[in-house]
Formats: C-alpha cells, structure tokens, sequence
C-alpha cells in the first residue's frame, strides 16, 4: 500500500469518461493502482472535519461543510466517492429489482404480443451481475468528477486512512491535523453463524455482485425475511428459478400494515415463491469439493433437507466499527453500533459518527442527512437529529412505498379512522382493474389483481392522514413529498384540492375527492 | 331509444364483475339494450342538480354534491359512468405508452438476457387495442359499482337526457326537476379540414380505439405535434412503423422548457421518428377503393408525397357544445368552448358548465374540480375556479413531468437562477450514467444517455423553487405534491431537510442538500 504512486488529481481536469476510466483501472489491478491525491496544498488552515469514509454519509457531509466554507478532507480505501451503495450494496439491487418488475411482466404476458415464450425458461444471473459490474464506475465516475469539479471537495482515494488521535489522521505518507473526525466506514453483510457458511455457492447481497462466478442452478434458498432478503429472492424468482424463504419469524414483518402485507406476500406466492416461516437453516451442506450441495432447514414441522448449489444470506447489515473501537475506544452498543447523541458525536471528544456506523436504519437519507448534520455542528450551528419517523421504501416484484401508522395501528390509537384505498372493499375483491397507472396497465386489462393495492389512511375527527401505503409502481418520489406534506397536517380536504397527474399511480387525489365533500367520513 | 326497456338498478346490488358483464352487453348491443335506471323514487326532493354527463367532471361533481347533502342526478349517454376518458380517451393511451417504454427497452436490449431479437420486427397494434377494448370495462365496472354502492349516487345511463329548460331534463322517459343544470358533455377529437380526412385508414385518439380493424402496414403518419399526437405517435414508433410527424409550427412546443424539449426530441430521433416541421399534410390520398394510400405534405421545401395505409390525426380537442348551444343558447367562445365565469356558471341563469365542455385546459384535474367546484357553488357555498397554473405530463416513449418556469423564463424573470440538473453540464454531455432509478437502471448500465433528464429551477436570491422538469419514469405522483410545496414556498434548504426515498427518480432532494449548505448558491 505505501509503495503505491501518488496520483496529485489536484493538477488536472478529467472528464467523466476519464474519471471512470482511472477507476477502472484502479479497481482492476488494486496493488498496482495509484493513490488518487486531491487535496489543496496551498490551504494551510486546519481541517474541520476529516471524513472516514467517503459513501453517502461522507461524501454528503462533505459537501456540506465545505459549502458552509468549512475545510473538509475524505479518506477511503476505494478509488471512487459513494462508498459501498453504488458499488455492491444498495444500487445493485435496483438493477435487479427492475429485472424482476420485467421478468414478471414478460411471464406473464408469455408468449403474447411481443413478449417471448418464457415457459420453463431459466434467465441468466451472472450476465446481470456482469452487467452491473461493467456499469457501475459509471455513477462512480460522476461521483467523483461532481466531488472535485463541482462541489471543490478535498479527497484521498483508493488508500487507507489511519487514524492516529481524534486531531490526527494518516494517509498517503502524509500526516493530517483536524479538529473533528467524522467516522463514516458504513455496514456491511452479516453473516449469521451457520455450519457451510463459507462454501462457495453462499452470497451475501456483497458476493453476490463481486464473487458471483457460475449461472446458479435451478434453487434458490433465501435465508431471511427482511428488505435485502425479499429484495434479492424476488428477483431469483423471476428468473425462473425455485426460490425457498427460510425464515425464522414471518416474511415481510417491516411492512407493518397486514392486508399490504397480505397483498405482497400473496403476489409473491402467485409467483411461484415458498416460503417457511418459523423455520431455520441448520446446516449449508457441501459436495465435498467446497461447493454448496444443498441445506438443512429445520422448522416446527421437522427437518427439511433440499438440493441447490445457491443459497442467499439476507440476514441484515453490521457497522464496520471494528477499526474506530480499536484506535479511538469508541462506544458500541448492542448490535456493534457506534452510539452517538443527536448532535452526531460519539463518546470520545471530537469525532462523531454518521450513516450505518451508528446502526440502524440503514437508509440512504440516514447516512446523507446525518453527514449534513455533523458538518453543521462541526462549523458551530446547534442542531439536533434522532431520526424515529420517515417514510419508507422497497422492492418486491413491486416497488412498495409507506409511511405514518398502519391501519391496524391507527385503528388503536384514534376512535374513528376512515380507510381510503384501491381495490375497494368488493365481492370481487383484489380481482379489479383499478388501481393501475404506468407499468400496471397491461396486468389492469388482463390480471387485474395484479395492477396494485393502495391504502390512506385517515383520523375522521381531525380529517388528518395518518398513514399511506402503496404497491405497485412510480409511488416512491411521490411518498417522499407527501410525508412530508402529512407532517404538516395535510387532510383529506387538501389533498381533494390538489391537482392530480393523470393516471397518478397513487389514487389518493381523486379518491379523497369523491369523500371530501361529507362531513362525517366514510370509507371508500 | 325510447323503446329500451328500464331496468331498475336501485333494486339490486351488483358485484364489479357483475356491473362488468351488465355493461358489456349494453356497449355490444346498444339498441337492444336496457337502460340503467337507477334513480331513489322514494325522495321526493327536487334535484340540486342534474349532470349531463357522467365523466370525469359530472361524476366527481355529483359525489362532491352528494357528499354535502345535496340530491344530484347523473344522465350519460353510455352505460357506464367515468365518460369517455376511460373508454377511448385518455386511459387507453396509457396502456400504448406503457407498451411504447417497454417496447423501447426490448428494441435496446434486443437479443440480450430474456429480451427478443426485435432487430425489424414490427409488433402488432390491433392486438393491443382489442386488449384494451376487452379490458376497459373493468374500470367502467368500478365506477359504475363505487357511484352507487360507495357514493350513493342516482344516475341513468345508457340514454340520452333532453334539455327541456334550464330547470327541466327528461330521461327514460320520465320528465325530472332540477334547481340547476350542470353541463358536462366533455369533447371530442378536432378533426382538421384536409381532403381524404374520411378515409378508411384515417384515425384519430377515439377511432382508433373504436374502429382499428387491420393491422396497419410499416409506416405511420402522424398529424399534429402536442400530447396526443407525440402519445400515440411514439407508440406507432415503438411498434416497429416508420413514424413520421407532420407539424404545422413545432414538435412539443408545450415543453415549455428548451433543454428537456431538446432531450425529448432527440430521444425520439434516436428511436427513429421523423418530424417534418413547418409542414402540413395537403391531402391524404384514396387507392381507389376507399382506403388510405398515401398523404402529400407541403413544406418550405416544397411538396412530398409518402405512401402509407394510416394517419393518425393528433389535432386537438373540440368541445361538445353543439347541443347546449341548440337547448339553452348558452354563450361560446372561439374554439366552441361554452363560457363560463369563476363560478362555473354559463351566460344562462341556473346552468353551469364544467370539464372539457369549456376549452383547454382538457385535463382530467380541470374536470374533475370543476365538478367539485360547481357542486359547492350549488350548494351556497362560495368558490372561485380558474386555473391558471397547474402541473403537467405527457409521455413519449418517457414519462414527461414539468411545473412552473422554465429555464428561459427563470432566467428572464429573475436577476439570479440557480439549476440543478442531472447530468450536470459536464464535457461528456448526456452520456452520463446519472440521473438513474427504477425502470432507467438497464439503460444507466449500458446505454447512459437513455436514462433521463431532470432540472430544478431556483430563484438564487430567495432561495425558493421556480419550476422542476423531469423525463424518465416514476415521477408523476411526486410532481403533483412537489408542486403543491413549491406553491408554500419550498426553498432549497427545505428540499435538502427532506428524507429521501432512494433511488428515487427525481434526485431532487439530495442535490438539493449538495448545494443547500452555500450561502450564494451555485449550479450543479
């Protein structure tokens, strides 16, 4: 590492295309690859803030500070600003994700107008994945051209950062003095402790993009229930593959409103996916020459034992804390976490924590946001920031989008809630063509179950909306204004006034229209 | 038609599938059909108001009214409520321009993982309009079952109502009174005057649903330049048909904006359709048997002739007046558009007149408000309703989504504007893996310049956002509440606040945040 050349970036103006083409370079021949050097000598005033870690949390809180004026440096051990996200974690699986959407809708129209025959047809995984690799410096490369041409960010790539005291931070053979660290080295997979995790033919959603390296057999086992686990087995279920669920409580528990659930899970069935529920992988057996043969379930009805050479650990994400606990004596809580207060900082004076270091939720606008925060407490604003409410997200087949209370939930905490969804409350139940809207209509004229399910949910007494929920497609952009608009207090009369986009994939315009005009709300 | 037998609807429930079959047979045999009467005779009030017309205007009108106490009755011609948008208007083109994006993506990756070989392959175009011909009763289902069941309206379908007086309609031969007269008879294609317009092979957004009866050969004419036109007309292209627009003036001179329009355009370049600017069609030429052969079109250039068996007249909407005029003399403006004041009322006492019936904007919002609108007026409370600003969609083989000003007009209008837009200006150009998100992600990998265009528009000064414009997919529902935000006042350091739904298709707020922390703003 410390014979690495020094590439001084400061010097030079690259292009989008030459940014990826450096990273290329650089993550094909690691031990040969040269540090990438951007950090403006002529400044000799003290760092602010120097970043661990330049991913989302990072790179966000960089961009920060130094638009506040502050002067910031970022360290990682990749060639590239975005951290794990773009590279093998979270952006991946949107890839994926849209190939499932796809590959549900070619099977289902099997054959019809100009889908082709998928009957029995196995699609390739490595090909994605290869894909996925080959396309991925490009959001690298914009990362980086944006960092330096646009937001003026100061960064060290592709080398470690040593730590050495909170003031004092290593890398490249040079010595840096801060007045703040900010920790951001983000999660990664956990790897639950089953006997056989280790052969090859176990991915976690970290392997699967870097290590993948045959066309995985006609099985899938999925191991958990969670986002990454459904994420990831939706997609090898479009594939054409058997795909298994082992899980040890119930699929899907984050998705807190039981009929959304219900309509997920039932979708996920449809198409083909089994699922076992209170049930555990015991043991990932071998074939004797290092390769996964099959597993060991055992669940309250026995032991199960089924064939594959492919098995999926969708068993959560850990913070990469080892290394700030090691040189800085860090707090960690239960779950390995980095505990910081709300103004971001950990127990050791001077350096705080962002992102997935401090645990859970390991969202995106977590770590951004947290980045944010940090910079402004570094550069002397007072600031406060305990994420407990957001609106949420994921992939099935689907794209689902939720937030605020569930109807279950606000069925316990108000006396009167009005219910505003689609399919409507019928004796035909899901089997309707509405809800549909972009990338449902084909199922809305053909498999109507299959065009979505939406729920708003109301407080009759205040007419407020206390919760929304949404499967199908195109919602996603849409929950992140409109939470935010229900945290003003947003009522069924205001979203009556608004101007719909027609056909909007949520309903919940026109819907909360036709019932607006009553003064004691009813369902719909 | 006086001869149809009355079935009363009031004193049965019918289940959605069961409505289904109910107005099938009534669309498949008009004249042999019944008429659906579903009116309460044991409410022996006068009605508030009587809808001529049971679309999107009179139908949310009457469950506004209903809502607020008031007695309403709905008369439409069809036997279904949700007028002529559902039917042959604004929904069907939803399921070709899903059919356009999905088709863009097979023709790009063609050959490649599941996707087929479509290398001059031309996909049929009568198969998807059956589809939908046998689909698009569910949705009429829907409605027909929520008015009566959920919103306890009284309507009569499948007959035509006659206006006797401002206060008199007669249906199903029954004569009913009414305080008011609310008008809602929509509008149909304008048909422009060129000789051969008749022909067989001639279509227009209605006929072609309705009577598509061959499947048209390599090569599509399309005359017009605005939403429908590019609508259907990216769909023509997507099926493999040499697509070729004639424009009078501009292709999508509604974008209002110069560099989306620009992208816009060039995608569909891309995808090979031709535009002819400044250009008109002079005839369209018979093969002697009363068919479509050709189309001669005059230009600056001079004169070509094309040959083909199908134009596509994309030339706007004229409203449904001619009746009201004939019944009531109410006033008209130049485009035949029935005028009406800020209360929805027409130049005749106790008739309003609400949706496409009074001009542009033909938008499904416009209609569906001014139903509330008038209902409340009706009903004594006091209202004001002209729009005059609105966000707006289209799509082409894209979702297209814009509000307030464009760049052009930001610039003119303010002394400071900041943009944000994804891709950045940047050497490489668009040819940037970014902006990218569900259903861009394939075309991020391989083919970046394909995946989107998006811009923010920022008064420098106070912060506060002018306009937003967004081509790719999933943003819609997001605009309709962004715009609502903006209207409060959203500046850029709200936006930055904001959490994120990643990866959402606008990538509004996070590059927002990038640049939130600067006390002068800048570009990025």
């Amino acid at each position: 590492m410390d014979k690495q050349h020094i590439w001084n970036a400061r010097e030079e103006f690259l292009t989008i295309e030459q940014w990826g083409h450096k990273i290329e370079k650089c993550l094909m021949d690691p031990d040969g690859s040269e540090i990438i050097y951007n950090v403006n000598e002529d400044d000799t005033r003290e760092f602010d803030a120097i970043f661990i870690g330049g991913g989302a949390a990072g790179r966000f809180g960089s961009a920060y500070l130094r638009a506040m004026g502050g002067r910031q440096l970022i360290v990682d051990s990749w060639p590239f600003l975005g951290g794990s996200c773009p590279h093998n974690a979270c952006v991946p699986h949107h890839l994926f994700s849209e190939c499932a959407a796809e590959l549900m809708l070619a099977r289902t129209f099997s054959g019809q107008f100009w889908f082709p025959n998928m009957d029995g047809v196995i699609t390739p995984m490595k090909e994605l994945v290869d894909l996925f690799r080959e396309g991925r410096v490009g959001p690298h490369a914009v990362m980086n051209f944006q960092s330096k041409e646009q937001l003026d960010l100061e960064y060290i790539l592709n080398t470690r950062a040593r730590i050495i005291d909170p003031n004092t931070v290593t890398a490249a053979g040079r010595k840096f003095k801060t007045r703040n660290i900010i920790l951001a080295m983000g999660s990664k997979p956990n790897i639950p402790d089953i006997p056989g995790v280790d052969l090859h033919g176990v991915f976690d959603y970290e392997t699967f993009v870097e290590d993948l390296d045959f066309e995985p057999g006609d099985t899938a086992v999925v191991i958990g229930g969670g986002k990454t686990a459904v994420e990831y087995g939706t997609f090898f279920n479009a594939t054409g593959r058997r795909t298994i669920f082992v899980v040890r409580t119930e699929l899907l528990k984050l998705i807190n409103d039981g009929e959304t659930r219900g309509y997920l899970i039932d979708r996920m069935k449809e198409q083909g996916i089994e699922i076992l529920t209170g049930s555990q992988v015991t043991e990932i057996k071998s074939d004797g020459n290092g390769k996964v043969s099959g597993v060991t379930i055992k669940s309250s009805d026995g032991e199960i034992t089924l064939d594959t050479d492919f098995v999926f650990l969708g068993t959560g994400e850990v913070p990469n804390a080892a290394e700030a606990v090691e040189k800085l004596d860090v707090k960690t809580g239960k779950k390995g976490e980095i505990i910081v207060n709300s103004q971001l900082q950990t127990s050791v004076d001077g350096v705080y924590a962002i992102g997935d270091l401090t645990g859970a939720p390991f969202e995106m606008f977590k770590a951004r946001k947290g980045g944010m925060y940090a910079a402004r407490h570094v550069m002397g604003e007072e600031i406060n920031y305990d994420p407990k409410d957001w609106p949420d997200f994921m992939h099935t087949h689907y794209e689902v989008s939720w937030f605020g209370l569930c109807e279950e939930e606000a069925r316990e905490q108000y006396e009167n809630v009005t219910i505003i969804k689609m399919p409507p409350e019928n004796d035909n139940g899901l089997d309707v063509a509405l809800p549909a809207s972009d990338r449902t209509m084909l199922y809305a004229m053909k498999v109507p179950r299959m065009s979505g399910f939406q729920k708003l949910i109301i407080d009759s007494n205040t007419r407020k909306v206390l919760g929304a929920h949404h499967v199908g497609y195109g919602a996603k952009d849409g929950f992140q204004f409109l939470y935010v608009l229900a945290k003003q207090g947003l009522t069924i009369d205001q979203l009556g006034e608004m101007d719909e986009l027609f056909l909007n994939p949520t309903h919940f315009i026109q819907l909360s229209r036709l019932r607006a005009g009553l003064k004691e709300l009813q369902d719909l």
